[in-house]
């Protein structure tokens, strides 16, 4: 949040930050407000984090040191405040746009999400992507941008889907393609199997056939394509791996909303 | 057709054709058939080109010395074959299979679509793609894949769409992207400018701030996203290509039909 | 070089050109000269064209309706005039630079010469490049370039080369990589097959293994890689591709002249 | 060392190691020998690691529990044994193939060398190498594909090198290229600077003007391009990036061993 804000401030906006005390970078010409009051008198655009909070009480906010309350929000937002904020229930009380919900977000993530999900598998596989045998499974977003960045660096990438449409896709980008039903049989030829399929998929008769030393790195949120347990159990590396572009990529990650909310206040 | 026929072949299926008289390249291990009645007799499977045909009476079939007749093959297809052709209309008196309305076909045909497009691109522009500046208008399935392998090949493209998330995947393919109404600004830069609308796009006041030598490769089917004569009062090359992979690449063409009927009698 | 001239122009030099009659584009800010007298006057360089001459006596000229000769521009070039040439040989009796020599000037022109080969396939496979199985014998500039670009566009690519040194750097550009002794072997897995050895290296009896329907792209200077007659006896197609920057894409090559000149002139 | 033996032990090859006694991976088939006479006895070949030795007395071998002399194994060696090292000195007593200084090796190891710099790219500079504005200072092995790589992920790169010959082979891997001259106008572009040149080349001037948050990512051995402590004193992060291969991706590294080793022994 903080790289977004201080790329608006070097284009000339008048950006105010809150919550942000201890262990941060610097500001650039963000200005450090020291009260909720001042951080919210006047503004067109209040800002909240992703998710904008864990338990709908208190903001996330973990380089504050004081929490920082929804409700004091919603009694200090003027009127005329745009508000907006990842993961807004639907009933929250007060007009937001949800960022989070937004196809062109979601797509500009899967990029630092893809780059992350490499670095790990990196470090866990101890193999160059060059020459790497790679199944993606599942083909949205982030199962599309991972394999075609796979493919461009030499990797060797089967991508498994349930559709023919996502299976020709994958096709185009340069993989192998193979239906859900193939896992379990071609499961024995991949070094690092990257899932993207939120859902159980890769079911402990599979992972009993997997290469010595494979490695899973599961990027769907939870319950995920595999159980670690399972995994474990199969002798294969399980890797969790969420929420990686603000964990690798932060300053990339912060470019990422910063476009994202342009085009939010371009479309009012 | 007779490319897809031979691949079946290859793969010991019982393949006959019929309606290729003249000007073919050989036929492999497909039988050829003296009528229509032997051809069809007791047949599994029974395709037709794409389209099927353009008037509805006749067969599309410019190899054949005489014409084949739709009503014909109606009278003496039996019931047990499955009939599979292109654009085949919705009250067609039989139960058919349109594979032209499938997606994994359309995309699997935008490869050679675009491979197609880039070697017109090469012939009108004079020259390379390495460094060429780029435009693709639209951002489905062949402005997709042709503006990753303009990328691939070191051109500068830039993507203009309608939607923020076309724009999204645009950016995550390493291309710059721009709104339709930037296009008038915009155009004076390139090179080469790919449309892919179906809808005039590019009106007469854009054309004349083109570069001097551009070329438009027209790829979207009529109307399209240019007029070919307010292109040249503009004094822009127009160049209509549509039908690129039957033109171009027609054995791969045929691979793509092979292979989409595979998936059709799997699916079944 | 009217493409190189214009390019110069456009920079702001005061460019003259000689011998472009018939035929030719438009000049830009390039002045028509009458005489080869008032061309050469006072030129800081001269640029004479690639190869400057085919007998030794006449500019290699084909867009000039009368001959300009050789002796005629020694007589007439003034003292302070740096003349620059292709193909110049050592025994000029002028001090000259031979751009063609220029290992900068090779590299620049394996892209268009890759392109152009690669449009070449297409046409002459009538496959597309992405799946194409294909075979580049030689990684010099033109192998190396020529087998990245089919990489990048998806082709399945097999360096052949002598020196471990070579199918290192062909690995490392995610080809497979194999001795000039594997060809008589392994021909028959390809579609295409690029040669860019000057010198015999496929013979009969690899020739007679080929696949049915394979083609030949013959990008080495005479005598090449494999014989015509062989090739037609075997059945297989068989392409020269010589020249190519200057044939397909000239506006490139114009500017790939430009850009030589212009660290020649750096240069002193 | 050890995964180069176990693909050895996976070609069928009786494989015999020793000095491997802590902290190590699995051995799949490769035999544990507990004494030097018994891994030596009968040897065709005998592979020491790289470096052979950091002193010239002591085999570098930080997983055994006993230091082994090269002494020892010079006793030891029988006459038929072949030899490889790496980084052997000229005056060896006794034959010996250092592997090290093979062009090939050097090629191979330029691959996880690259992967690796860009996983710490990712690390330092908080960006995704998508959209990542880098500089690559020299273009020998390791900058051509390094600079390769950072393209094929979206990357805009630079490539600072002397040759006209460097500069025109950076062009066509679709980088920008300039003179080292020009180094000190341009740096304040970067985001992250890659350097290959083994000696210094980033002055204090120059590293004054850098990017805030700019970071160094030190490839080259030392002397290497820049001064740790100037770019501490200009706010530049400097990574120093040595031996990446072996220490990111040591089965790859492995792999490369044993590529190595099988064309060493084909040429014999």
């Amino acid at each position: 949040m903080l790289f977004a804000a201080a790329d608006f401030a070097a284009d000339g906006l008048d950006v105010c930050a809150f919550g942000f005390d201890i262990n941060t970078e610097r500001y650039g010409n963000v200005k450090r407000e020291r009260t909720l009051e001042s951080t919210l008198a006047g503004a067109d655009v209040v800002a909240l984090p992703l998710p904008y909070s864990r338990d709908g009480e208190r903001i996330l906010a973990p380089f504050s040191e004081k929490a920082i309350m929804v409700g004091d929000i919603l009694n200090l937002l003027e009127e005329k405040s745009l508000l907006l904020g990842g993961k807004m229930p639907a009933d929250f009380p007060r007009k937001a746009i949800d960022y989070y919900a937004r196809e062109d977000f979601a797509i500009l993530n899967a990029v630092p999400t893809a780059e992350g999900a490499i670095k790990l598998a990196l470090e866990e596989t101890k193999l160059t992507v060059r020459g790497m045998k790679a199944a993606v499974l599942g083909f949205g977003r982030v199962g599309k941008i991972l394999a075609k960045t796979l493919v461009s660096l030499g990797a060797d990438v089967t991508v498994f889907a349930r559709s023919a449409e996502a299976r020709a896709w994958a096709k185009v980008f340069y993989c192998d393609a193979k239906k859900f039903c193939a896992l379990k049989e071609e499961i024995g030829a991949f070094d690092c199997i990257f899932n993207t399929v939120p859902h159980k998929i890769l079911f402990a008769d599979a992972l009993e056939r997997a290469k010595r030393g494979a490695v899973i790195i599961e990027l769907a949120s939870a319950p995920g394509g595999a159980d670690a347990g399972e995994a474990a159990r199969a002798g294969v590396r399980f890797v969790s791996a969420q929420s990686l572009p603000g964990k690798i990529t932060p300053k990339s990650a912060g470019k990422i909303i910063y476009e994202t909310f342009k085009e939010i206040m371009e479309e009012l």
